[in-house]
């Protein structure tokens, strides 16, 4: 992805198509096909991402009018947000181009997914995913560690934030990372686990950066775990549960998803590892008495997943699969507090790292 | 909420049982009755409260024996927390109370539920909430404003953390506000409204505190409110979707709620008042366009709320309840986004609390 400014190139965008005009041509857009028969593995970078497949979008066709609309006007929208310096998320864009096309009774959009594959749309035509169109996703999640950033004219300190941590923004493309002293990077799915470990101030004793968000990871999170090991070739730990759910967050973190095969190169992160609940934890930790029966959609999940082309060939990764099948059980990371409040800072992480015992 | 040392009243709690069972009696707790039939609407604080029903919990009784232990196996727990400094989660506490009775098979908490009970049993048992218990609920949400707090031996200023914003812990009890400088606090439900409200400046430009969660509030966040308003006098302005949801979540911070009813006096807060949207704010600002029609679920919700003991008597709010029953129709914030950008910060919020247009 070069860097080159956004709004250069939805001029060029709209120049193009005013010359097509001007030649008398029918304007039309050309960008690869998002569909689920344009997605392929990426066996070399262990990537998901889109094949060569392209698709038109031109004005003068029943069938794209709408659609083409549509992307012009979320172009002409994020457009202004850059002119003014301004972000929006995903519902306000909705909003702003939910108009109503002049002499017609038909809008522009009625529902919000057709603006988002608008968007999605342009990230592909302009090679710029929506952040740097300053269209923003979800907020969510907190960090901590030793790196001091900028951001909006401030200077974040992320090792001095209290109980709390700094709150990972939706859009984290502006933010400038002026001092990053860490070794690795420790992600994790739960903000109670992140409490955790930042009581235990096990950053500071291990020198690495704690992340978290609630659930699945968010573009924004997605972006920072990126920016840290793509600008300062830190490692990515993955800190889940043992069950199909906590697998398949890795498994979107690394490999990228169908969704976003159009930006795989920007937010895929194939240097992430696997931490842990492993099956193996399992029995060295003696945590059998914590297990949760799975439950059906645990086991078509886990099917699903058995059959994706980055684990069918993974002997270790099967082998997880299995033994998971096996237990009948999932386990929760939280089980380790059974062990003792702080278990999980001082025994487990340490153990696990110093012994690089990670899933890949 | 008198401010004694949690372990003292642990150690009470305990000390009394002993001196129970030294003087052969059935040791026995005595506290007031967790159930709907004792929460009552308390008119003149306008919280919902415990009313004065009592319930006992013995040992020597084959119905209370198992909660009798659940609630001391809890407060054990606490008091080990409270002794080597540290937190745990709800659901850490159910790992750490998870064990097999010895000369038994049962265990103490097989169920979250059973455990996350005995902690509210011993938030009345003791007088104090969990957090002060060093229990922590949920972590979630971001605050931005003129405000500088002390939290973990770090000075942390909520004006310069960039776009992301501090970070709210899931615990916020031990932090001391060292200055506060804002008119009033705007609490909204949408991560995505208050980028919108932050990258404006618009808590530099009106002085204020913009706080947000993600959907229902934290105990975290409540008690951050309900701290800012006890302690520094600000009055709490809801932004919410227009919707039955977007009153609920102003139902529960305002008059408390059935499950928060023991501990009303440090979580509700009657200070609290509703911003928007409303139903007149429709009007005003000739937002009928972006209507999103009432499901049976919404007309269920509206139609309970209506019954509320807190609603009943009010005209306005019933007038607000009517009102979306004619639109058969609700609205969200992000509404506002049609009409420019920046609109909401620029002229919808500054016109409603200019006019102090809120509902009370």
């Amino acid at each position: 992805m070069k860097e080159e400014k956004p709004q250069k190139k939805l001029e060029e965008l709209g120049k193009d198509l005013v010359q097509q005009i001007d030649k008398g041509k029918n304007p039309t857009i050309e960008f690869s096909l998002r569909s689920l028969s344009n997605v392929v593995y990426d066996k070399k970078d262990q990537i998901l991402r889109l094949g060569e497949k392209v698709q038109e979008r031109s004005f003068f066709n029943v069938g794209h009018a709408k659609k083409f609309l549509q992307t012009l006007e979320v172009a002409k929208v994020s457009k202004t947000l850059l002119d003014v310096g301004k972000h929006a998320s995903l519902r306000d864009v909705f909003y702003m181009v939910k108009r109503t096309i002049p002499g017609s009774s038909a809008n522009i959009v009625d529902e919000q997914v057709e603006s988002d594959k608008a968007i999605e749309d342009l990230e592909l035509i302009t090679d710029l995913f929506r952040e740097k169109l300053h269209i923003n996703a979800n907020k969510m999640g907190s960090v901590a560690g030793n790196v001091t950033i900028e951001d909006t004219g401030d200077t974040i300190n992320w090792s001095k934030l209290g109980s709390g941590g700094w709150s990972i923004p939706s859009n984290v493309e502006s933010i400038k990372f002026r001092s990053v002293k860490a070794k690795y990077v420790i992600y994790m799915e739960k903000q109670a686990v992140w409490e955790r470990l930042h009581e235990d101030k096990f950053w500071d004793k291990h020198n690495c950066i704690i992340v978290t968000s609630q659930g699945q990871t968010t573009r924004g999170i997605r972006r920072l775990l990126e920016r840290l090991t793509s600008e300062h070739k830190l490692p990515i730990y993955v800190l889940a549960d043992f069950d199909p759910w906590g697998f398949y967050i890795y498994s979107v973190l690394k490999f990228g998803s169908i969704s976003l095969a159009h930006m795989a190169d920007s937010l895929a992160i194939p240097e992430a590892k696997f931490l842990g609940i492993t099956a193996d934890d399992v029995e060295s930790y003696d945590l059998r008495k914590h297990f949760i029966k799975l439950k059906e959609v645990d086991y078509s999940r886990l099917k699903q997943m058995a059959d994706y082309d980055w684990f069918r060939n993974s002997k270790h990764w099967q082998r997880q699969f299995k033994l998971m099948k096996d237990f009948g059980s999932k386990l929760e990371i939280q089980a380790l507090s059974s062990k003792g409040i702080t278990f999980i800072s001082d025994k487990y992480l340490p153990e696990k790292i110093k012994k690089a015992d990670f899933l890949d």
